[in-house]
């Protein structure tokens, strides 16, 4: 009746992978990875061509997760300002739970460096779409730049959740501050 | 006659150790290490406890060239607003060469994942420095608020070095006018 006993072989290595990477880092073990997903690694190569598939796999799940925790709902009457202003305040939320290592796909390409691994595409792709968001926000909000405006935010975005993940700093009366200067200086409504 | 003939096994395991864990990551093995470094794995623990201590002590050693590296001079009669740009001028230079990977002290505490770790403590130490920096020089610019500027700049500073090293976005045209804006913002002179 538990989660374990519904899901599958394929489920539980996604699981474990992105619990795992996360918590310890790329190098984690194929035998950790299928220890803890309870699947032997017979099965592991058959359902995934090799652990970087895994990872790449457990990134692209991952992937859903992470828009819906830090975007705005699509259908909201709020401004360009207060959406982009979301997604800071869900950082800082998200940034102040006991686990919290920073964000998994920015660590992904920090750790493989090399941006060619599978796992790293994956990443590279959901950074540049939460880019995107904040690209197309700057502009209905008036940006005199959405260019600059769009990698800025990124900057900030990637910047504080590193800098949390290793506990050196944390959002609160950093980020929110940051942001509304550079949206002040872009002119956004 | 070369560097390898006149330095000590230590010196040639604390090179190796910074630049294979700069260019592979924490993960790289003692057996990489030794071999890189021309040194029997005997020899390495007789200098070194473990290699979590020959890590750290490779990030001490690298720690006065970072400095000299993106630090103005102190006799200098720049303005504090100029000595400030300086550092990130000086990471914009760096990142621009085809080997950086961004800054070994931010990605040493990502990949750790454990901020007790003897590198880690180095790695942290070393960026409080570069904070108080920003932090003296905020304070002797009359900023409004030092303590938030410091915290802006070396945000700026990670989230920049951070996405030049996976090769999502370059500092020119970003660094230089987001930290323009911070310090207005603040009425540093």
């Amino acid at each position: 009746m538990t989660a374990d006993v519904k899901s599958s072989p394929r489920e539980r290595l996604l699981e474990a992978a992105a619990t795992l990477t996360y918590r310890d880092g790329v190098g984690v073990g194929v035998d950790a990875l299928c220890k803890a997903a309870g699947v032997s690694k017979r099965s592991m190569y058959q359902l995934f061509e090799s652990k970087d598939h895994l990872l790449a796999a457990s990134l692209e799940e991952r992937a859903a997760a992470y828009v819906v925790t830090l975007l705005p709902p699509a259908d909201g009457d709020r401004s360009p300002r207060e959406r982009i202003m979301h997604v800071f305040d869900r950082l800082a939320s998200e940034a102040g739970a006991p686990d919290f290592q920073g964000c998994r796909f920015l660590a992904v390409q920090i750790e493989l460096k090399d941006q060619s691994h599978p796992a790293s595409r994956v990443a590279h792709r959901v950074k540049e779409n939460l880019t995107a968001f904040f690209r197309a926000e700057a502009e209905r909000g008036g940006a005199s730049d959405p260019d600059l405006l769009a990698r800025q935010l990124i900057l900030i975005f990637d910047g504080a959740s590193a800098r949390a993940g290793i506990k050196a700093d944390t959002p609160t009366g950093l980020v929110a501050p940051t942001v509304t200067v550079l949206l002040d200086a872009a002119g956004v409504r």
